[in-house]
Order: C-alpha cells, then structure tokens, then sequence
C-alpha cells in the first residue's frame, strides 16, 4: 500500500530537483498538501513561467527572461574587460565578491567531448565575434580550476592568440577542484585581484 | 546585483518546500532551467494537479484524490479494528511494517491548543460517530510518543470511555538492533517495566 495515485505522482514529480531523494520528497509533497497549499501553488505557476519565458541573454548568455540581461544593458560597466565564466550561478559569485566592473561571457558550461559538448554549445563562435570588435582589451577566464575548466580556457586562450587582447586567468587562491559557486566571497575577490596573464 | 527577476522569484518560490535554504533553491532554480526543463514542467503540472484535486478520504480523512481512499474501500481489512494515527506519513509507515489488516483514521496532527487545533480540527466528531456504530471492537491509538501524541490519545480514550471498545497503544521498548547502551532511560525504564516472559 502506498499514498494514492497523484500523490505518488507528485513524489515522483519532486524528485527531478537536485538532492532529493525519496524520503525527501515524501516530506515535500506532504508538506506542500497538508500545510502549505498557497506555497505550493506559487511555486507550480512561478516555475511554469520561469521554463516557458527564461532563456539566454543574446549578449552574454545568462538565464533571463529579457532578449538582453540587465547586466549587458547597464551603462555602468567597463566594456574594455570581459570575464568568461561557466555558469550563471558562478557569475552572481563574481558579483557578490565584488572587485570587478566589467562585463560577462556565460558558457553554460565547459568543453567535454564525451557528453557532445564543444565550442559550438558554449557559444565561442559568438565569443570570438564580439572579442574581433576591438572593444574588449582583457579578458579574464575565470572557469573552474578543474580539469574541464582548464582545457576550457586553453582553448579559448588558442582560438584569440591572434587578436592584441590581454588574456589572464583567476590568481591561485582557488583550491584545486573547488567550484567557484561554492567559494567564499574573500577567497573570490582576492583571488581576481591576483590574476596573472595567461601564457 | 542577483539573477533576473524571474529566476529570482523562482528560487524564492522553491524556499516552500521543507528543509531548502537559499543555497540549495538557487541550485535547484539552476538546475531546472539549464538542465532539465522537462522534469521541471512535469512537476509544475502535477504539483497543480494534485493541490487541485487531492483532498481527505471521507472516511479515514488520509490524503487522496478520490471520494473513498482505496484502503478505506478495500474489501480485504477487517473492519473491528481501527487504528489512529497522526499523519498519513505514519500510515504509510505502519503498512510498510505489516502487521496490521484493520482499518485507519488520520487526525492530520495532534491536539495543540496554542495553536487553535481542537477535537473538530482532527475530525474528532467523525472518529466517535464511526466508533458509535458497534462494528470496531479495538482502537488502536498509534499517535506519537510525544507529550503531544499521548495527550491525544487520552483525550480520545475518555472521549470513547461509554463505549464497549477496547482501546490499545503501541507498545515501547527498545528497537531491533538498537543498543542498549544508546538508548534513552525513559525508553528503557518502560522496557523494563514492559518485561515479557521468554518463550
Ligand atoms: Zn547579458
Ligand atoms: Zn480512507
């Protein structure tokens, strides 16, 4: 015997987000049902609307639900400093550090070729376009210092070694295999203010 | 500066679920939106679905979508015993155990006067008319070992005092596989005072 069919249903459902196991989801689904009914209504129309109007930012390819985020459309920021990142969730790290004024190049990502993922996915043609404008005088590949972040940056560092940009990496500091999401804002602030050129 | 509204909304609404802080929603946001839109549309419609249409069993009062819950319709439970428990959770858990054929009843809590939960908010009134009838010959009183739990089940055993039923609670004593040294005194003194011959 078990809960009936929707509310099975529903703790199958919550198992699709990340560290939910089946205890976990049971204790969800009842809380959601027995306590929490207006919670859980918003949560079901606000995902809903996140899935169908959030995309990638045309410029830098952050999660946004406008064409351009508002990062890319502020006037406040220096044009001449780009920094590569992997994920949306690393870029609010960067931000939160503090320390740095310029703007972002999201790849969504990092290189490896085993899960279909190359240049094309993490949008470097785009990358490489906007790097050929003249405008962007350094560019900081601030990937993780993991295997796949760096093989990522070397390829990036390769495909402009033809164009007069600065190209630098995070200073150590980074623990090796760490995750910059999960990084404390100090570590992360030093760390770019420690940056070295790439070579 | 954080992620676009939408996305911020997102990972505030996630913040209903139980047990999910800041960190793990914005995972969970991430997650969704950069990897696994489908799942994430799959529980946004059963999630509405199931708020929408799950209710209490009319007779056991334990969650369901339908008017009688199916093991409240199940030919095969032996309608003299009865079992109160508080959540459905805990019924869940007591079939998982095996053991018992009876039927149910879930108060959906325990008695709490501080926070306005009373004899009706249990369905208290239902629990008497059923037992009113002459077909349950034993209550078994499953509500927690809390303070809360047996000021429940004493509330419930005077409420039924008139009637010829015999009314029953879980025994305490120690868990399978748990050690004694371990084990709280207040559970152990009712072990002791438990004592059963050995056979
Ligand atoms: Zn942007
Ligand atoms: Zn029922």
């Amino acid at each position: 015997m078990a809960f009936s069919p929707l509310v099975d249903q529903l703790i199958t459902a919550l198992r699709c987000l990340p560290g939910v196991g089946p205890k976990s989801a049971q204790r969800m689904a009842l809380h959601l049902l027995e306590r929490n009914r207006e919670g859980g209504f918003r949560l079901s129309q606000i995902l809903d609307q996140a899935l169908e109007q959030v995309g990638q930012c045309q410029s830098c390819r952050t999660l946004t639900e406008e064409p351009i985020c508002g990062l890319c459309r502020s006037e406040r920021r220096d044009n001449s400093l780009l920094c590569v990142v992997e994920t949306p969730a690393d870029q609010i790290a960067m931000e939160q550090a503090g320390g740095f004024n310029g703007r972002y190049f999201v790849l969504t990502g990092h290189l490896s070729p085993i899960d279909g993922i190359g240049p094309d996915s993490l949008g470097l043609p785009l990358l490489a376009e906007r790097l050929s404008q003249g405008v962007v005088q350094e560019l900081i590949l601030a990937t993780n210092p993991t295997v796949e972040g760096e093989a990522t940056a070397h390829y990036i560092a390769d495909m402009i070694e033809h164009l007069p940009i600065k190209v630098t990496r995070l200073a150590h500091g980074i623990p090796i295999g760490g995750e910059l999401e999960y990084i404390d804002g100090g570590t992360l602030s030093r760390a770019l203010a420690g940056r070295l050129p790439m070579v």
